[in-house]
């Protein structure tokens, strides 16, 4: 309903033509370009030869039914992930899976209900990866691997698609819920990007708690940087060939106004050393949201994800080529990443509430439900 | 010439047509969407009516006469810049402003010397950029600002555009030239992006000697810190009311071979606190580099070239909306930029040599040099 009037109100500012966009069925697909081009002339063509409010003088009946429908007229849908990599289904016990699944489910309805309780795009992605980084399973918050120094660095994003705001803070350590420092990076300093000793000390500013080191303790993550501690392998999480699989957690949603966010947070590679800093906390790369276009998380081998800007790729092909949300998704993960060898997945929303979840690996683990009612949890390709 | 074989290459593996692309004056010009949809219809046409090699047998000439002027083919250039921002021409003297142009003619010769002499477009970028570092004038290795500790944090980046490779680091002390130490990292490490305290142990495995404090101490920029020090303002680089200049260097290169890459480096904002990170290392936003596109260095409000993905959205709008890099560059700073307020300026090439040095403030230190013998040096618009 918000999102009607503002796109009444932008109309009216440019050009005094109101009613066109509140037809029911005009309503979300004037973004199509298509559509727009059409409509847009007709709109001039009345401009020309009568006054400007003609339009809302000849058709008050559809406009009356807009107001009725308005309502209902924004799906909303989250998606989320745990991770993508080379999952081989020998590996996994039917215990561990249902534990896996059942964590998916945990955060996607948390973060879901959010959303059918009018809240926003931003809170909904906040309470998802909340949700995932408390759980000891994936690679993130509490289930955070260990560095070359046993220690736990974690890095984290927030982006708004509306005003195209976003925070993001990289190599933090004792935070519990990095998305939510990243959070208070974007709603409460000029920054966008804070990390490291710095990022720690805002942190503290603004009043996060620090967690000791055993909160992040966790036996299996021990045992994985024993194995590689005096080396300089570095491992990418969960991995059955010493990498593989990538950990980081994400959510994207679409809200009842059509306004979309996403939200990106990992603890990195086990033994990594140097500060390394992967593409989960860099806006365009692994984490991006833009009204206009989609909302993505990403998943990968965060060094190719850099260098091919994925997140903002997928907008950029939504944007200047037209593409669906699907098809740019697919395009990015399917073909100009794997030309720099990167592998991985992504999930994206658009501002229709879309959802398009596509990875080149064996697998990810994936989740996603949509006010039409639709709910999917998965781990292989299927 | 190497370039020459390995556009011919590909086109074998993928369809057997080869010598079309080595006429000499279809060879550069290939890349240019027009122009390859008419030759490719009309490779189409032999291909459906003779044999492959059929164009090869027919124009003998073409194919020999490209082979000896290759050589001379590939313009060769390169851009610098030393910050942009609102420089108020009273405020700068006759004797500061002759200091700032020959320092930028100092950097932007030695850079176009290196590929002169056919060294490659990532030497000469990083070999202008260490110059610019090395000068107190810009915000960069020795000039760099104070930070809220009164100590100086830098950042930079590299990135190649033959195989995208890219280095990037930030938050580090006592680094003469972050660029070279940014190349390090994409040269000697399996990573792209390091920071702060893990980025310093990695920048002494890797030999790199670190000044002493004093080495970038600069009596200007103690008094620009101690007017602020204690408030909770920041302010970027050399300001007439306390903001406006953006204090980064950056270099842009073509060279002989039609390989371009893009350096930036930065000493951040006086009295910036909590670790931020701007723009300038984030590949993407400060910088980035494809043969297939441009190469890209920024300068401006960091925070917002990190939310428009800046230097990514130049290479879009040419890979995916065809336009050229001119245009791209000026569609960006002038007008999506804008859009959400973002200030600041941009220098560009693209693999034929084709510089664009678009700003939106008042100023933008720059210079460019081409091998058709253009040299350009400015500070305010002209």
């Amino acid at each position: 309903m918000k999102r009607e009037f503002e796109r009444s109100s932008r109309l009216r500012s440019n050009g005094q033509i109101v009613r066109f966009s509140t037809y029911p069925n005009v309503k979300r697909s004037f973004q199509n370009k298509e559509f727009s081009k059409k409509k847009k002339s007709l709109i001039l063509f009345f401009k020309l030869k009568h006054n400007v409010y003609f339009s809302v003088l000849v058709r008050p009946k559809q406009f009356a039914k807009a107001k009725v429908n308005k309502i209902n007229m924004n799906n909303f849908s989250i998606a989320i992930h745990g991770g993508a990599g080379t999952l081989v289904k020998g590996l996994m016990t039917p215990q561990l899976e249902d534990q896996y699944k059942t964590a998916l489910n945990e955060s996607l309805e948390a973060g879901y209900t959010v959303l059918e309780n009018g809240g926003t795009s931003v809170d909904a992605v906040e309470t998802a990866v909340k949700l995932l980084e408390d759980s000891p399973l994936f690679n993130a918050g509490k289930g955070s691997v260990f560095t070359a120094e046993g220690t736990h660095e974690m890095d984290a994003a927030i982006m708004e698609g509306k005003e195209l705001n976003a925070g993001a803070v990289s190599l933090i350590t004792g935070i519990k819920n990095p998305v939510s420092l990243a959070r208070d990076v974007m709603d409460k300093s000029y920054h966008v990007f804070l990390a490291g000793e710095g990022a720690m000390r805002f942190a503290k500013d603004s009043g996060h708690a620090i967690e000791k080191p055993d909160y992040f303790y966790d036996e299996v993550r021990y045992q994985q940087w024993l194995g590689i501690k005096d080396s300089n392998t570095f491992q990418l999480d969960h991995s059955a060939k010493k990498e593989g699989k990538f950990g980081t957690v994400g959510a994207v949603a679409c809200d009842q106004n059509g306004n979309i966010a996403a939200a990106t947070s990992t603890g990195g590679m086990t033994n990594k050393k140097w500060g390394r800093v992967g593409d989960s906390p860099m806006i365009g790369a692994g984490n991006y949201a833009n009204n206009n276009t989609c909302a993505v998380s990403c998943t990968g081998s965060g060094e190719f994800f850099i260098r091919g800007v994925v997140a903002y790729d997928v907008s950029c092909l939504m944007e200047f080529k037209g593409l669906s949300v699907a098809d740019a998704a697919s395009e990015v993960i399917h073909k100009r990443i794997l030309k720099i060898k990167g592998d991985g997945g992504l999930i994206a929303v658009d501002a229709n509430g879309n959802i398009s979840m596509p990875f080149n690996t064996e697998g990810m683990y994936r989740g996603s439900k949509t006010s039409k009612g639709e709910k999917y949890i998965a781990i292989y390709k299927e």
